[in-house]
């Protein structure tokens, strides 16, 4: 039969995790964390579970999160969302992202993502039959050039993507590059579709700044959360999305097909959860530790880099070492060191600055051992 | 903007639902139980998230919930599927249905359904681009004329969308429609999907044939089940699809951006459940108990009836209390009687047959209040 999506790869992740369990391989490749959730939302989520909150949710999500979610960007950026009319819980930000491409593009759409680019946002634009429009970031910093993106918006694009936090460098969008993207989006009346799911992993003096803080852009913006990133429960593919109304309106018609609605106990043991704003507030210095800890562990190794601004991904330069093929070198580290990370030239048609991704989400006791291993390479 | 579904009705399940809590009345609409879930599931589950299985899941699934659903269909139809190529477990059958009608239906296919059709099919054919062809049911006992079926097929024609047991009918394909279906199927080259969520609510000495059955059908065919229906828990949002490698491949390109994997406590919660064959195989006599309490309570109602085959939904015939339209009726009901239940003309291209759908999975007390005032009208 023929194919939606002829040339589609194995998702890396799913290949790296598999290679990892081959060879018995230490796995800093796929983004989750090794340690576990907080006792406290286990509890909640059993007791959900027990007290019987097990049929169907509202199509939005059930009104105690939303409201909650409202309450944590007042806190965070001090903008307003109605949870009646602008908050949709989804099943991770995969689906928020897939929905709201598939609301909004039609064929022949164009849809500027800059790369290297999360792996989802290319195949749904394609299913939904638009034109992926790849702007390459600027090395070595992971920067925007905006008068390369000017010279891409053409009549035809209708949508941008970005992403801050960026995985997989960490690097962070400034108030400079939003003031562009708005005069940008304002001047071609674009969308904007916003994927802050590392929204709360964000270390020393830098800042995550949403794109809901600036007006402009948050009337014509799609903003895509996940609690699963938050909570260290990626398995409960929990997430939200966030849009003006008439935007939601048009979401909500493909949601409802896509999925009708969501798990329901997690919502109840979350919009719990989120009641005490530490439990996202502090994620941002529980991670800059691990970093701390794994980059110390490794500053005397043959990798070069700068530490990660945010994400939980930290990149390693080892141009220093081979020239091979990231993604060789990266199957090469798994089958003959033990250690599994992410080749990322697969997601920037190919450009290989040899590098590779290293996931710090993980128990102190593997970072000293990834260290350990990357030491005598 | 422009809207992908422009004359997409709010889902009547939601607007049913609301309309009952704005009156107090007992809601007899959308279909979900107003009991609990078997305390050993919600045991199982709580255990799940306890015992940290919080990060994600494979792509397809847990693989020892997809070997218990293999070795459900052996003893439940004596049909193979490989856990490893031909099952992946869903958010729910919605999502399967919408992920496989993305998957293999391009602008321009036409896509034959069955209507009354469950409200799902046709957004999801209509977003993928194709055409949807209704075929009427013949009333009044929603049985299938192939020969209609037949003068409906063309060049174009991709695929067929059964649902047996049927919603909102309870009617079920028999061997013989299963027989034409798969002669017309193979003739045409043509794909189906069926919708079999209710395949363990039958009563009497009625059976269930699922497609897989059909060995020329099984090789063209995804077939769709429901454990938030099977098990009392539609807010867990759990299904799966089956369907052979070749379509398997394609479904898993969609899934893979639609939401990448599923909720996973819940899933090792029901691959444990699924080990004692008696939490699915006694639900056909569980629910006819309950369709025996209810109609037994009405049967000397105004509102005329065939006791429903299948599924926990029985169609009311209301045609010699009045001749109003079921919207305007079930609305009337709602607000004037106190009890809610769904218009079935809003699945069938506003053919009217003067019957509202009432879902009995109810409590007892909940079932002799219904009749009650069933009775006084
Ligand atoms: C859905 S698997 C990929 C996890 C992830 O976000 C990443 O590793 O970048
Ligand atoms: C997803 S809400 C609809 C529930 C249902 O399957 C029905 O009532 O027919």
């Amino acid at each position: 039969i023929p194919s939606k999506l002829p040339n589609l790869p194995t998702s890396i992740f799913a290949e790296m995790s598999e290679l990892a369990a081959q060879h018995g391989a230490l796995n800093l490749s796929q983004g989750f964390p090794s340690f576990h959730a907080a006792q406290e939302l286990k509890d909640l989520a059993a007791q959900a579970i027990q007290n019987n909150h097990n049929q169907y949710a509202p199509m939005m999500g059930i009104q105690e999160l939303r409201i909650a979610i409202a309450q944590m960007m007042q806190s965070q950026h001090s903008v307003a969302y109605d949870p009646m009319s602008e908050i949709c819980i989804t099943a991770g930000a995969t689906q928020a992202i897939f929905t709201a491409i598939q609301a909004t593009i039609f064929a022949g759409d164009e849809v500027i993502i800059f790369s290297p680019a999360y792996d989802c946002y290319e195949p749904a634009i394609k299913i939904a039959g638009g034109v992926v429009v790849p702007v390459p970031m600027q090395l070595p910093d992971f920067t925007i050039d905006w008068d390369l993106v000017k010279s891409k918006v053409t009549a035809k694009t209708k949508m941008i993507i970005i992403n801050s936090p960026h995985n997989p460098s960490g690097a962070l969008l400034q108030d400079a590059d939003l003031k562009q993207l708005q005069q940008i989006a304002v001047e071609n009346d674009l969308l904007i579709l916003s994927d802050e799911v590392y929204e709360f992993m964000v270390f020393n003096d830098h800042e995550h700044l949403s794109a809901c803080r600036y007006p402009e852009l948050k009337e014509r913006c799609f903003i895509t959360g996940s609690f699963g990133k938050t909570f260290h429960v990626t398995g409960w593919k929990l997430g939200y999305i966030l849009a003006p109304p008439r935007l939601m309106k048009e979401f909500l018609k493909i949601h409802q097909q896509v999925i009708f609605c969501i798990n329901r106990p997690i919502q109840h043991a979350v919009a719990n959860y989120l009641q005490n704003p530490s439990t996202y507030q502090d994620l941002g210095k529980f991670y800059q530790r691990k970093r701390d800890l794994f980059l110390n562990l490794i500053k005397d190794s043959r990798f070069k880099f700068k530490p990660s601004a945010s994400t939980y991904f930290q990149l390693l330069d080892y141009s220093s070492i081979t020239d091979e093929h990231d993604y060789a070198f990266a199957k090469a580290l798994t089958i003959n060191h033990k250690i599994a990370a992410i080749p990322i030239s697969v997601f920037m048609e190919g450009r290989d600055p040899k590098m590779l991704r290293f996931c710090f989400a993980k128990e102190d006791e593997e970072l000293v051992a990834a260290a350990k291993i990357l030491n005598q390479i």
